[in-house]
Protein backbone atom coordinates (compact mmCIF):
# COMPACT_ATOMS: atom_id res chain seq x y z
CA UNK A 1 0.00 0.00 0.00
CA UNK A 2 1.20 3.56 -0.80
CA UNK A 3 1.59 6.49 1.65
CA UNK A 4 -0.43 9.65 1.42
CA UNK A 5 0.52 13.15 3.26
CA UNK A 6 -1.40 16.10 3.07
CA UNK A 7 -1.35 19.29 4.87
CA UNK A 8 -4.16 22.24 4.54
CA UNK A 9 -3.19 25.44 6.77
CA UNK A 10 -3.93 29.41 6.99
CA UNK A 11 -0.87 30.40 7.03
CA UNK A 12 2.34 29.66 4.34
CA UNK A 13 4.00 26.24 6.28
CA UNK A 14 6.95 24.50 5.77
CA UNK A 15 6.30 21.21 6.05
CA UNK A 16 9.75 20.19 7.03
CA UNK A 17 8.94 18.11 10.08
CA UNK A 18 5.91 15.97 9.00
CA UNK A 19 8.11 15.27 5.04
CA UNK A 20 11.01 14.21 7.59
CA UNK A 21 8.82 11.41 8.96
CA UNK A 22 7.35 10.58 5.61
CA UNK A 23 10.16 10.47 4.02
CA UNK A 24 11.56 7.57 5.83
CA UNK A 25 9.03 5.18 4.98
CA UNK A 26 9.68 5.13 1.58
CA UNK A 27 11.82 2.25 1.07
CA UNK A 28 13.20 2.46 4.79
CA UNK A 29 11.29 2.23 7.38
CA UNK A 30 8.13 0.76 5.41
CA UNK A 31 8.62 -1.06 1.64
CA UNK A 32 7.13 1.82 -0.67
CA UNK A 33 10.15 1.58 -2.93
CA UNK A 34 8.51 2.82 -6.50
CA UNK A 35 8.90 6.48 -6.30
CA UNK A 36 7.56 9.32 -4.43
CA UNK A 37 6.24 12.80 -5.00
CA UNK A 38 4.74 16.00 -3.43
CA UNK A 39 3.27 19.63 -4.73
CA UNK A 40 2.76 22.50 -3.22
CA UNK A 41 0.20 24.99 -3.44
CA UNK A 42 1.86 28.30 -3.69
CA UNK A 43 -0.39 31.05 -4.26
CA UNK A 44 -2.23 29.69 -7.36
CA UNK A 45 0.47 28.06 -8.41
CA UNK A 46 2.38 25.09 -7.62
CA UNK A 47 5.79 22.82 -7.66
CA UNK A 48 5.55 19.42 -8.32
CA UNK A 49 8.83 17.27 -7.54
CA UNK A 50 8.38 13.79 -8.74
CA UNK A 51 11.05 11.30 -8.38
CA UNK A 52 11.05 7.88 -9.38
CA UNK A 53 13.76 6.74 -7.09
CA UNK A 54 12.76 5.68 -3.21
CA UNK A 55 12.27 8.92 -1.48
CA UNK A 56 14.67 7.38 1.62
CA UNK A 57 18.09 7.87 -1.09
CA UNK A 58 16.44 10.88 -3.30
CA UNK A 59 18.71 13.96 -3.94
CA UNK A 60 15.56 15.34 -4.86
CA UNK A 61 13.72 14.61 -1.07
CA UNK A 62 16.89 16.22 0.43
CA UNK A 63 15.99 19.56 -1.03
CA UNK A 64 12.60 19.37 -0.25
CA UNK A 65 13.61 18.27 3.72
CA UNK A 66 15.92 21.05 3.13
CA UNK A 67 14.45 23.64 1.35
CA UNK A 68 11.23 25.34 3.72
CA UNK A 69 9.03 25.63 0.95
CA UNK A 70 6.01 27.25 2.54
CA UNK A 71 3.01 26.55 1.41
CA UNK A 72 -0.91 26.62 2.28
CA UNK A 73 -1.86 23.30 0.44
CA UNK A 74 0.67 20.07 -0.10
CA UNK A 75 0.17 16.81 -1.41
CA UNK A 76 2.39 14.01 -1.00
CA UNK A 77 3.26 10.34 -1.73
CA UNK A 78 5.27 7.61 -2.10
CA UNK A 79 4.42 4.81 -3.92
CA UNK A 80 4.39 0.97 -3.64
CA UNK A 81 3.20 0.20 -7.74
CA UNK A 82 0.64 -1.71 -7.75
CA UNK A 83 -0.72 -1.15 -11.62
CA UNK A 84 1.59 0.81 -13.89
CA UNK A 85 5.13 0.20 -13.90
CA UNK A 86 7.90 2.50 -11.71
CA UNK A 87 8.22 5.20 -13.82
CA UNK A 88 7.83 8.85 -14.08
CA UNK A 89 4.38 9.47 -15.50
CA UNK A 90 3.38 6.66 -13.14
CA UNK A 91 4.40 8.79 -10.31
CA UNK A 92 1.87 10.87 -7.77
CA UNK A 93 0.46 13.40 -7.29
CA UNK A 94 -0.69 14.30 -11.03
CA UNK A 95 -1.68 17.42 -11.88
CA UNK A 96 -3.77 19.01 -14.16
CA UNK A 97 -5.62 22.63 -15.34
CA UNK A 98 -9.81 22.85 -14.48
CA UNK A 99 -11.70 26.36 -14.12
CA UNK A 100 -8.22 28.24 -14.53
CA UNK A 101 -6.71 26.27 -11.65
CA UNK A 102 -4.15 23.92 -10.98
CA UNK A 103 -5.51 20.33 -9.41
CA UNK A 104 -3.54 17.71 -7.50
CA UNK A 105 -4.34 14.34 -6.91
CA UNK A 106 -2.80 11.24 -4.84
CA UNK A 107 -4.20 7.91 -4.83
CA UNK A 108 -3.55 4.94 -2.26
CA UNK A 109 -5.61 2.00 -3.13
CA UNK A 110 -5.82 -0.59 -6.25
CA UNK A 111 -9.18 0.18 -8.50
CA UNK A 112 -10.03 -3.23 -10.18
CA UNK A 113 -12.13 -3.34 -13.66
CA UNK A 114 -12.31 0.49 -13.60
CA UNK A 115 -11.78 1.62 -16.89
CA UNK A 116 -14.28 5.07 -17.06
CA UNK A 117 -14.96 6.39 -20.64
CA UNK A 118 -13.01 9.11 -20.43
CA UNK A 119 -13.51 12.53 -21.87
CA UNK A 120 -11.32 15.59 -22.19
CA UNK A 121 -8.63 14.55 -19.50
CA UNK A 122 -6.65 11.93 -20.29
CA UNK A 123 -4.22 9.55 -18.26
CA UNK A 124 -0.48 10.39 -19.10
CA UNK A 125 0.59 7.27 -17.65
CA UNK A 126 -0.75 3.78 -16.82
CA UNK A 127 -2.07 3.58 -13.08
CA UNK A 128 -5.74 3.27 -11.98
CA UNK A 129 -5.13 6.36 -10.43
CA UNK A 130 -4.76 8.58 -12.83
CA UNK A 131 -7.44 7.41 -15.12
CA UNK A 132 -9.88 8.10 -11.37
CA UNK A 133 -8.53 11.39 -11.05
CA UNK A 134 -9.01 12.34 -15.69
CA UNK A 135 -12.76 10.98 -14.27
CA UNK A 136 -13.91 12.91 -11.77
CA UNK A 137 -12.11 16.14 -13.48
CA UNK A 138 -14.35 15.20 -16.15
CA UNK A 139 -17.38 14.77 -14.43
CA UNK A 140 -17.09 17.34 -12.44
CA UNK A 141 -16.73 19.71 -15.12
CA UNK A 142 -19.95 17.97 -16.96
CA UNK A 143 -21.86 18.67 -13.48
CA UNK A 144 -20.99 22.28 -12.73
CA UNK A 145 -20.01 23.42 -16.65
CA UNK A 146 -17.81 26.48 -17.27
CA UNK A 147 -17.26 27.48 -13.56
CA UNK A 148 -16.09 26.24 -10.24
CA UNK A 149 -18.79 25.94 -7.85
CA UNK A 150 -18.24 26.60 -4.25
CA UNK A 151 -16.25 24.67 -2.28
CA UNK A 152 -18.92 22.54 -0.48
CA UNK A 153 -20.77 22.19 -3.43
CA UNK A 154 -18.05 20.67 -5.29
CA UNK A 155 -17.58 18.49 -2.14
CA UNK A 156 -20.83 16.81 -2.35
CA UNK A 157 -20.00 16.17 -6.28
CA UNK A 158 -16.44 14.87 -5.23
CA UNK A 159 -17.97 12.62 -2.10
CA UNK A 160 -20.60 10.70 -4.69
CA UNK A 161 -17.73 10.25 -7.57
CA UNK A 162 -15.21 8.89 -4.64
CA UNK A 163 -17.97 6.52 -3.77
CA UNK A 164 -18.77 5.29 -6.95
CA UNK A 165 -15.20 5.16 -7.87
CA UNK A 166 -14.64 3.28 -4.54
CA UNK A 167 -17.40 0.03 -5.27
CA UNK A 168 -13.64 -0.42 -7.58
CA UNK A 169 -11.56 -1.07 -4.49
CA UNK A 170 -9.76 1.10 -2.00
CA UNK A 171 -9.67 4.35 -2.97
CA UNK A 172 -8.11 6.78 -0.12
CA UNK A 173 -7.38 10.10 -1.73
CA UNK A 174 -5.98 13.86 -1.57
CA UNK A 175 -7.27 16.06 -3.56
CA UNK A 176 -6.34 20.22 -3.69
CA UNK A 177 -6.77 22.86 -6.08
CA UNK A 178 -4.77 25.26 -3.80
CA UNK A 179 -7.50 26.66 -1.75
CA UNK A 180 -9.26 23.55 -0.18
CA UNK A 181 -8.01 19.86 0.52
CA UNK A 182 -10.07 16.99 0.33
CA UNK A 183 -9.44 13.54 2.07
CA UNK A 184 -11.47 10.62 0.93
CA UNK A 185 -11.14 7.80 3.37
CA UNK A 186 -11.38 4.28 2.41
CA UNK A 187 -9.40 2.08 4.16
CA UNK A 188 -6.63 4.18 6.09
CA UNK A 189 -6.09 7.93 6.76
CA UNK A 190 -5.77 9.85 9.69
CA UNK A 191 -5.45 13.66 10.80
CA UNK A 192 -4.54 15.95 13.21
CA UNK A 193 -5.27 19.70 13.34
CA UNK A 194 -2.39 21.86 15.63
CA UNK A 195 -3.30 25.17 16.69
CA UNK A 196 -2.58 26.81 20.06
CA UNK A 197 -1.51 26.12 22.33
CA UNK A 198 0.93 24.24 20.65
CA UNK A 199 3.31 21.65 22.25
CA UNK A 200 6.27 19.62 21.19
CA UNK A 201 5.78 16.63 18.31
CA UNK A 202 7.66 13.59 18.41
CA UNK A 203 8.44 11.89 14.85
CA UNK A 204 7.20 8.21 14.77
CA UNK A 205 9.68 7.00 12.40
CA UNK A 206 12.52 8.72 13.74
CA UNK A 207 14.11 10.01 16.74
CA UNK A 208 13.72 13.56 15.71
CA UNK A 209 11.33 16.12 17.78
CA UNK A 210 10.03 19.89 17.15
CA UNK A 211 8.81 22.27 19.50
CA UNK A 212 5.99 23.93 17.93
CA UNK A 213 5.66 26.76 20.26
CA UNK A 214 9.24 28.34 18.89
CA UNK A 215 7.84 28.21 15.36
CA UNK A 216 4.37 29.17 15.52
CA UNK A 217 1.96 32.69 15.94
CA UNK A 218 -1.26 32.13 17.86
CA UNK A 219 -3.42 31.86 15.41
CA UNK A 220 -1.67 29.82 12.83
CA UNK A 221 -3.48 26.55 12.27
CA UNK A 222 -2.56 23.51 10.33
CA UNK A 223 -3.83 20.75 9.65
CA UNK A 224 -1.93 17.12 8.66
CA UNK A 225 -3.23 14.39 6.73
CA UNK A 226 -1.42 10.54 6.38
CA UNK A 227 -2.21 7.19 5.96
CA UNK A 228 -0.70 6.26 9.44
CA UNK A 229 -0.14 8.80 12.05
CA UNK A 230 3.43 10.36 11.66
CA UNK A 231 3.54 11.49 15.40
CA UNK A 232 3.63 9.37 18.60
CA UNK A 233 2.56 11.61 20.91
CA UNK A 234 0.08 13.43 19.68
CA UNK A 235 -4.15 12.54 19.11
CA UNK A 236 -4.54 11.62 15.22
CA UNK A 237 -8.69 11.05 14.11
CA UNK A 238 -8.95 8.41 12.44
CA UNK A 239 -11.03 9.68 9.22
CA UNK A 240 -13.70 6.99 8.81
CA UNK A 241 -13.88 4.25 6.15
CA UNK A 242 -16.14 5.44 3.53
CA UNK A 243 -15.94 9.26 4.63
CA UNK A 244 -14.29 12.30 3.27
CA UNK A 245 -13.33 15.68 4.81
CA UNK A 246 -13.01 19.10 3.41
CA UNK A 247 -10.17 20.87 4.62
CA UNK A 248 -9.76 24.60 4.73
CA UNK A 249 -7.78 26.98 6.60
CA UNK A 250 -6.48 24.58 8.44
CA UNK A 251 -9.26 22.88 10.42
CA UNK A 252 -11.89 20.00 8.96
CA UNK A 253 -15.06 22.11 7.61
CA UNK A 254 -17.44 19.20 6.61
CA UNK A 255 -17.19 15.31 6.58
CA UNK A 256 -19.56 13.19 4.71
CA UNK A 257 -20.59 10.09 4.68
CA UNK A 258 -20.23 8.09 1.00
CA UNK A 259 -23.29 6.60 1.24
CA UNK A 260 -22.69 4.15 -1.99
CA UNK A 261 -19.71 2.79 -0.91
CA UNK A 262 -20.74 2.45 2.72
CA UNK A 263 -23.72 -0.05 1.77
CA UNK A 264 -22.70 -1.65 -1.83
CA UNK A 265 -25.24 -3.47 -3.32
CA UNK A 266 -23.81 -6.78 -3.85
CA UNK A 267 -27.05 -8.21 -4.93
CA UNK A 268 -27.15 -6.19 -8.11
CA UNK A 269 -26.87 -7.80 -11.31
CA UNK B 1 13.76 39.92 -22.57
CA UNK B 2 13.77 36.06 -20.86
CA UNK B 3 15.94 33.74 -21.79
CA UNK B 4 15.17 30.14 -23.44
CA UNK B 5 16.88 27.26 -23.37
CA UNK B 6 16.15 24.05 -25.06
CA UNK B 7 17.57 20.37 -25.92
CA UNK B 8 16.45 17.66 -27.71
CA UNK B 9 18.86 14.04 -28.09
CA UNK B 10 18.54 11.19 -29.35
CA UNK B 11 19.48 9.37 -26.12
CA UNK B 12 18.37 10.32 -22.56
CA UNK B 13 21.54 13.36 -21.55
CA UNK B 14 22.18 15.50 -18.71
CA UNK B 15 22.08 19.11 -19.59
CA UNK B 16 24.39 20.32 -16.38
CA UNK B 17 26.90 21.77 -18.78
CA UNK B 18 24.67 24.22 -20.36
CA UNK B 19 22.59 24.31 -17.45
CA UNK B 20 25.45 26.37 -15.87
CA UNK B 21 26.60 28.92 -17.94
CA UNK B 22 22.49 29.40 -18.51
CA UNK B 23 21.81 29.62 -14.92
CA UNK B 24 24.65 32.53 -14.70
CA UNK B 25 22.17 34.74 -16.39
CA UNK B 26 19.23 34.45 -14.15
CA UNK B 27 20.43 37.38 -11.79
CA UNK B 28 24.35 37.37 -12.29
CA UNK B 29 25.78 37.84 -15.59
CA UNK B 30 22.56 39.22 -17.01
CA UNK B 31 19.66 41.44 -15.65
CA UNK B 32 16.80 38.48 -15.34
CA UNK B 33 15.53 38.05 -12.11
CA UNK B 34 12.32 37.65 -11.71
CA UNK B 35 12.40 33.56 -11.23
CA UNK B 36 13.39 30.37 -13.49
CA UNK B 37 12.05 27.27 -14.82
CA UNK B 38 13.47 23.71 -15.76
CA UNK B 39 11.38 20.73 -17.13
CA UNK B 40 12.70 17.79 -18.15
CA UNK B 41 10.79 14.79 -20.04
CA UNK B 42 11.67 11.08 -18.93
CA UNK B 43 9.46 9.18 -21.09
CA UNK B 44 6.06 10.21 -21.19
CA UNK B 45 6.66 11.79 -17.53
CA UNK B 46 8.07 15.40 -17.16
CA UNK B 47 9.70 17.04 -13.92
CA UNK B 48 9.24 20.66 -13.51
CA UNK B 49 11.52 22.51 -11.50
CA UNK B 50 9.66 26.16 -11.06
CA UNK B 51 11.33 28.98 -8.64
CA UNK B 52 10.41 32.84 -8.53
CA UNK B 53 14.00 33.31 -7.23
CA UNK B 54 16.55 34.49 -9.40
CA UNK B 55 18.44 31.21 -10.32
CA UNK B 56 21.97 32.15 -9.51
CA UNK B 57 20.73 31.52 -6.25
CA UNK B 58 18.09 29.09 -5.87
CA UNK B 59 18.72 26.07 -4.29
CA UNK B 60 16.60 24.27 -6.82
CA UNK B 61 18.79 25.21 -9.45
CA UNK B 62 21.69 23.85 -7.59
CA UNK B 63 19.87 20.36 -7.62
CA UNK B 64 19.53 20.84 -11.16
CA UNK B 65 22.84 21.57 -11.75
CA UNK B 66 24.27 18.93 -9.48
CA UNK B 67 21.93 16.21 -10.15
CA UNK B 68 22.49 15.02 -13.72
CA UNK B 69 18.70 14.10 -14.95
CA UNK B 70 19.13 12.57 -18.01
CA UNK B 71 16.10 13.36 -20.62
CA UNK B 72 15.77 13.58 -24.51
CA UNK B 73 13.88 16.94 -24.14
CA UNK B 74 14.55 19.37 -21.80
CA UNK B 75 12.94 23.46 -21.53
CA UNK B 76 14.00 26.08 -19.46
CA UNK B 77 13.25 29.25 -18.78
CA UNK B 78 14.99 32.69 -17.21
CA UNK B 79 12.29 35.38 -16.62
CA UNK B 80 12.58 39.14 -17.00
CA UNK B 81 8.58 40.09 -16.26
CA UNK B 82 6.48 41.67 -18.51
CA UNK B 83 2.99 40.77 -17.72
CA UNK B 84 1.95 39.20 -14.78
CA UNK B 85 3.56 39.80 -11.62
CA UNK B 86 6.29 37.56 -9.75
CA UNK B 87 4.77 34.90 -8.83
CA UNK B 88 4.77 31.01 -9.34
CA UNK B 89 2.02 30.73 -11.60
CA UNK B 90 3.33 33.34 -13.69
CA UNK B 91 6.46 31.12 -14.12
CA UNK B 92 7.71 28.92 -16.86
CA UNK B 93 7.43 26.67 -18.27
CA UNK B 94 3.79 26.18 -18.17
CA UNK B 95 2.66 22.36 -18.41
CA UNK B 96 -0.63 20.97 -19.79
CA UNK B 97 -2.07 17.57 -20.91
CA UNK B 98 -3.17 17.09 -24.81
CA UNK B 99 -3.95 13.89 -26.09
CA UNK B 100 -2.79 11.89 -23.18
CA UNK B 101 0.49 13.52 -23.73
CA UNK B 102 2.22 16.39 -21.41
CA UNK B 103 3.24 19.55 -23.30
CA UNK B 104 5.76 21.89 -21.95
CA UNK B 105 5.50 25.48 -23.03
CA UNK B 106 8.34 28.00 -22.26
CA UNK B 107 8.11 32.18 -24.03
CA UNK B 108 10.39 34.75 -24.35
CA UNK B 109 9.08 37.82 -25.76
CA UNK B 110 5.55 40.45 -25.53
CA UNK B 111 2.48 39.77 -26.87
CA UNK B 112 0.10 42.91 -27.08
CA UNK B 113 -3.61 43.51 -27.43
CA UNK B 114 -3.21 39.37 -27.17
CA UNK B 115 -6.66 38.53 -25.87
CA UNK B 116 -7.69 35.04 -27.54
CA UNK B 117 -11.09 33.51 -26.53
CA UNK B 118 -10.05 31.10 -24.77
CA UNK B 119 -11.65 27.27 -24.85
CA UNK B 120 -11.24 24.13 -22.82
CA UNK B 121 -7.40 25.36 -21.49
CA UNK B 122 -7.24 28.24 -19.30
CA UNK B 123 -4.31 30.13 -17.71
CA UNK B 124 -3.84 29.86 -14.21
CA UNK B 125 -1.33 32.62 -14.10
CA UNK B 126 -1.55 36.37 -15.83
CA UNK B 127 1.16 36.18 -18.65
CA UNK B 128 0.33 36.82 -22.14
CA UNK B 129 2.61 33.64 -22.14
CA UNK B 130 0.27 31.22 -20.93
CA UNK B 131 -2.45 32.63 -22.29
CA UNK B 132 -0.98 31.66 -26.41
CA UNK B 133 0.15 28.22 -24.54
CA UNK B 134 -3.44 27.55 -23.85
CA UNK B 135 -4.46 29.44 -27.40
CA UNK B 136 -2.20 26.94 -29.11
CA UNK B 137 -3.59 23.67 -27.63
CA UNK B 138 -7.19 24.74 -28.17
CA UNK B 139 -6.36 25.47 -31.35
CA UNK B 140 -4.68 21.95 -32.37
CA UNK B 141 -7.30 19.70 -30.46
CA UNK B 142 -9.86 22.35 -32.83
CA UNK B 143 -8.03 21.36 -35.99
CA UNK B 144 -6.96 17.54 -35.33
CA UNK B 145 -9.61 15.86 -33.39
CA UNK B 146 -9.09 13.53 -30.66
CA UNK B 147 -5.76 11.86 -31.76
CA UNK B 148 -2.54 13.64 -31.87
CA UNK B 149 -1.54 13.83 -35.64
CA UNK B 150 1.79 12.50 -37.29
CA UNK B 151 4.61 15.48 -35.98
CA UNK B 152 5.00 17.44 -39.63
CA UNK B 153 1.53 17.84 -39.77
CA UNK B 154 1.32 19.22 -35.90
CA UNK B 155 4.42 21.23 -37.45
CA UNK B 156 2.42 22.42 -40.08
CA UNK B 157 -0.66 23.70 -37.44
CA UNK B 158 2.22 25.18 -34.91
CA UNK B 159 3.55 27.30 -37.51
CA UNK B 160 0.66 28.68 -38.49
CA UNK B 161 -0.62 29.47 -35.28
CA UNK B 162 2.75 31.20 -34.49
CA UNK B 163 2.66 33.40 -37.15
CA UNK B 164 -0.76 34.24 -36.36
CA UNK B 165 -0.09 35.25 -31.99
CA UNK B 166 3.64 36.80 -33.67
CA UNK B 167 1.29 39.29 -35.13
CA UNK B 168 0.31 40.81 -31.77
CA UNK B 169 4.21 41.28 -30.50
CA UNK B 170 7.65 38.82 -30.12
CA UNK B 171 7.01 35.17 -29.52
CA UNK B 172 9.96 33.52 -29.07
CA UNK B 173 9.23 29.86 -27.64
CA UNK B 174 9.81 26.52 -27.34
CA UNK B 175 7.52 24.18 -26.92
CA UNK B 176 7.76 19.76 -26.46
CA UNK B 177 5.60 17.03 -25.67
CA UNK B 178 8.14 14.56 -25.08
CA UNK B 179 8.59 13.25 -28.57
CA UNK B 180 9.82 16.15 -30.46
CA UNK B 181 11.25 20.33 -29.48
CA UNK B 182 9.45 22.84 -31.96
CA UNK B 183 11.93 25.98 -31.56
CA UNK B 184 10.19 29.53 -32.74
CA UNK B 185 12.01 32.33 -33.25
CA UNK B 186 10.64 36.03 -33.87
CA UNK B 187 13.81 37.83 -32.88
CA UNK B 188 16.23 36.15 -31.24
CA UNK B 189 17.44 32.12 -31.27
CA UNK B 190 20.13 29.90 -31.96
CA UNK B 191 20.81 26.05 -31.61
CA UNK B 192 24.36 23.89 -32.18
CA UNK B 193 23.79 20.15 -32.99
CA UNK B 194 26.76 18.34 -31.24
CA UNK B 195 27.77 14.92 -32.88
CA UNK B 196 30.73 12.92 -33.87
CA UNK B 197 33.61 13.85 -33.48
CA UNK B 198 32.72 15.63 -30.40
CA UNK B 199 35.27 18.20 -28.89
CA UNK B 200 35.73 20.35 -26.08
CA UNK B 201 33.11 23.14 -25.55
CA UNK B 202 33.75 26.44 -23.57
CA UNK B 203 30.83 28.39 -21.92
CA UNK B 204 30.41 31.81 -22.91
CA UNK B 205 29.06 32.85 -19.18
CA UNK B 206 31.89 31.46 -17.42
CA UNK B 207 35.41 30.07 -17.35
CA UNK B 208 34.00 26.62 -17.50
CA UNK B 209 34.99 23.91 -20.38
CA UNK B 210 33.86 20.48 -21.23
CA UNK B 211 35.08 17.60 -23.17
CA UNK B 212 32.01 16.04 -24.89
CA UNK B 213 34.78 13.21 -26.20
CA UNK B 214 35.07 11.87 -22.27
CA UNK B 215 30.96 11.89 -22.07
CA UNK B 216 29.67 10.37 -24.86
CA UNK B 217 29.22 7.53 -27.58
CA UNK B 218 29.55 7.77 -31.65
CA UNK B 219 26.19 7.34 -32.03
CA UNK B 220 24.72 10.24 -29.76
CA UNK B 221 23.38 13.44 -30.77
CA UNK B 222 22.45 16.62 -28.85
CA UNK B 223 20.59 19.57 -30.12
CA UNK B 224 20.85 22.89 -27.66
CA UNK B 225 18.62 25.79 -28.78
CA UNK B 226 18.71 29.07 -26.71
CA UNK B 227 18.49 32.93 -26.92
CA UNK B 228 21.59 33.31 -27.22
CA UNK B 229 24.69 30.93 -28.14
CA UNK B 230 26.03 29.30 -24.51
CA UNK B 231 29.48 28.69 -25.56
CA UNK B 232 32.42 31.01 -27.24
CA UNK B 233 33.66 27.94 -29.14
CA UNK B 234 31.50 26.85 -31.26
CA UNK B 235 29.58 27.88 -34.66
CA UNK B 236 25.88 28.04 -33.53
CA UNK B 237 22.93 28.34 -36.15
CA UNK B 238 20.95 31.75 -35.50
CA UNK B 239 17.29 30.55 -36.56
CA UNK B 240 15.96 33.22 -39.48
CA UNK B 241 13.26 35.84 -37.87
CA UNK B 242 9.92 34.47 -38.48
CA UNK B 243 10.96 30.55 -38.75
CA UNK B 244 10.25 27.48 -36.64
CA UNK B 245 12.39 24.42 -36.38
CA UNK B 246 11.50 20.99 -35.39
CA UNK B 247 13.84 19.00 -33.81
CA UNK B 248 13.90 15.27 -33.56
CA UNK B 249 16.45 12.84 -32.35
CA UNK B 250 18.72 15.61 -31.54
CA UNK B 251 18.70 16.63 -35.05
CA UNK B 252 16.66 19.31 -37.16
CA UNK B 253 14.09 17.55 -38.77
CA UNK B 254 12.13 20.42 -40.00
CA UNK B 255 12.50 24.57 -41.18
CA UNK B 256 9.45 26.25 -41.88
CA UNK B 257 8.89 30.02 -42.38
CA UNK B 258 6.07 31.65 -40.86
CA UNK B 259 4.75 33.51 -43.79
CA UNK B 260 1.94 36.05 -42.36
CA UNK B 261 4.46 36.95 -40.01
CA UNK B 262 7.33 37.86 -42.19
CA UNK B 263 5.13 39.74 -44.34
CA UNK B 264 1.89 40.85 -42.35
CA UNK B 265 -0.76 42.77 -44.34
CA UNK B 266 -0.54 45.98 -43.14
CA UNK B 267 -2.73 47.55 -45.07
CA UNK B 268 -5.93 45.23 -43.37
CA UNK B 269 -8.60 47.05 -41.78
Amino acid sequence: MCQLLGMNCNVPTDICFSFTGFQKRGGMTDEHRDGWGIAFFEGRGCRVFLDPLPSCNSPVAALVRNYPIRSRNVVAHIRKATQGEVALENTHPFQRELWGRYWLFAHNGNLVDFTPRLGRFLPVGHTDSEAAFCHMLAQLEARHGDTAPEPHVLFDSLCSLAADIGRHGSFNFLLSNGDWLVAHCSTQLAYIVRQAPFSVAHLADEDVSVDFRELTRAQDRVAVVATMPLTDNERWTRIESGCAVLFMDGAPLATRPCPWMQKPDRSEQ
